[in-house]
């Protein structure tokens, strides 16, 4: 077999600028500083690496092929599914799947299990999901509830990005837990959207005044935080005592493009002491083996039984990647961002 | 027996300005929005007032004297420790001392124990030290650090504030758990006091850059708050994964009289998520009941056999209490602030 194009992203200049880089709610880089990126200049499509498939030698590990739904991490890097080709592992055998971190390319060879887990899939649910509502933004949700939120029935949690893959899972998860869920997004469709699955007060951030909304729907017991800035300081403000701060994100700061301007600053902190509050960071890498198993067994048959909904954004062939991590950082995405790859019919 | 002056602290106009006001580390007007106080105008010493002490009655409650230790929460209400003279109640006897919230005055009248616990004294104290080490600030630090640090042997702490009555209790609870302790103070004077009590690095943080001091000395594991502003930013950049921030108090913000200031602004809450921190806003009085016991066991013994160290300055005269609220809120004090309002001769 003659060898085939192997099309990689790749991450090719550091965007001019001071912003901290965060491209999604979930994942940050965590050391980089990058603007905005720009589509075939800090991120390239690269169609000149060929491969080999039936005689590259696997040195032990395995040849996967990236399966369709390939969502974006950051410009290197990012959560994917991929079908095992070949195998020098017997406990990963061809035509297996496995789902973790995995070079932005068609096809890799992978020396060990260190970052993927192996996952079946559900016939009702499509592979997209599995990086989605069932993948890093549903563990994020699932696995920072379970560990934080401390939720009791009949309290309140306040939501921001309530639209996104992260917000719109924990919305679900808040209402399941018996609580009032006020939720915000920036679009009247998204806003919609989060009515839909159930938020009991939703607001456009953009329109209304989010301390007007907290005082008078308030106050909150459970902030999930994808901002930060000075929508936390409002949370801050109207939080219960004993109240659970969720940081998930503050891409709010990001890419502002002026020389020394940092993240969103927060002044209100002094609730902390004054309201018992805490404060936990949330980063699921470090959940995951402690709910993994639960959050398989829960998560992708409630998505199948349509008990959990969700909402994807798709776009298709990985020379879009470059567009796709733009659309992210301004906003423009709605739902989880998936870029899919290939088809799987190899 | 006649009338005698019941003196007392009158809070006479609120201070002008905009700045957030916390007297102490460990105390904080909840919805106060104070600057500095002006002794004689924003407080002032009041000796109109006459009490009946055999006559007046005690409508099921008890009399008490207010003993000399008088330290200063607020300029309303501050902890104390009374004796007491008459009583109605059987379980609160003439001749028991309280300690807890007492109004600033030499007698009271006091409903119920509500606010109040009964102490003993311990022969080898003072009882200044009941309202310092082995009393609020003690407790702050005790209390906090047994419910927040998950302190594990070998770990990293950085305290501000060492000097004061809860950063001296914290940095030697810190060395009992087998912590390397950072420490930082704002004068030579309080530097020498926090290594004497055993911090392992000590520094000014006036004269030297805390970054530069938890960069070679980090990174830190537990983060025992009492400033707040670019100090937490500092530690936020220098903590460890799963760090823990126990936040006592944030004094550095306050007090600025220039309107529209608000407390010092934070930038790096990112780190939150991208190293798992958790932050703990700690108030004293939602432990107590928890610790409370374990607390009066521990303590005041290992304080009376000098295993542990305390520092305290006392001020003669309840009519000095304005002059005292204002040092320390100036940072003029030196270990915790108490008040001498009468000797015990009744």
């Amino acid at each position: 077999m003659a060898p085939v194009t192997n099309a990689r992203v790749l991450f090719n200049a550091i965007p001019k600028g001071t912003g901290f880089c965060v491209i999604t709610h979930t994942l940050l880089t965590s050391a980089g500083r990058l603007d905005f990126p720009v589509p075939g200049e800090t991120t390239v499509y690269d169609t000149k690496q060929k491969i080999d498939l039936a005689g590259v030698p696997l040195n032990g590990g395995f040849l996967i092929m990236t399966l369709p739904p390939f969502t974006l991490g950051e410009p290197i890097v990012g959560f994917g599914i991929g079908v095992v080709m070949r195998s020098d592992k017997p406990e990963v055998a061809a035509g297996k799947y496995v789902y973790g971190t995995i070079p932005h390319q068609q096809y890799s060879i992978i020396p060990d299990m260190k970052d993927l887990i192996l996952i079946e899939k559900d016939p009702k649910l499509p592979w997209t999901v599995f990086v989605g509502a069932a993948g890093m933004p549903g563990k994020t949700a699932f696995m920072g509830w379970k560990e934080f939120s401390h939720a009791k029935k009949g309290e309140t949690a306040f939501i921001t990005a309530g639209a996104g893959p992260v917000g719109s899972m924990v919305i679900q998860l808040a209402k399941r837990s018996g609580l009032k869920v006020i939720a915000s997004a920036g679009s009247d469709e998204k806003i919609n959207f989060i009515k839909e699955i159930g938020a009991d007060v939703v607001f456009n951030y953009k329109t209304m005044d989010t301390r007007e909304v907290l005082e008078r729907e308030g106050p909150i017991d459970i902030y999930w935080d994808n901002v930060g800035g000075d929508t936390l300081d409002a949370a801050l403000e109207h939080a219960n005592v004993y109240g659970r701060f969720i940081e998930c994100g503050m891409i709010s700061g990001y890419n502002t493009g002026q020389q020394g301007i940092k993240l969103k600053s927060v002044q209100n902190l002094n609730q902390t002491f004054s309201k018992s509050l805490t404060i936990y960071g949330l980063l699921v890498f470090r959940l995951q083996s402690k709910y993994d198993e639960e959050f398989y067994k829960v998560i992708p048959p409630a998505l199948a039984a349509g008990e959990l909904k969700y909402k994807e954004d798709v776009s298709t062939g990985l020379e879009r990647v470059g567009d796709v991590i733009l659309g992210v950082q301004k906003g423009e995405n709605k739902g989880k961002t998936v870029v899919v790859v290939a088809e799987e019919s190899v």
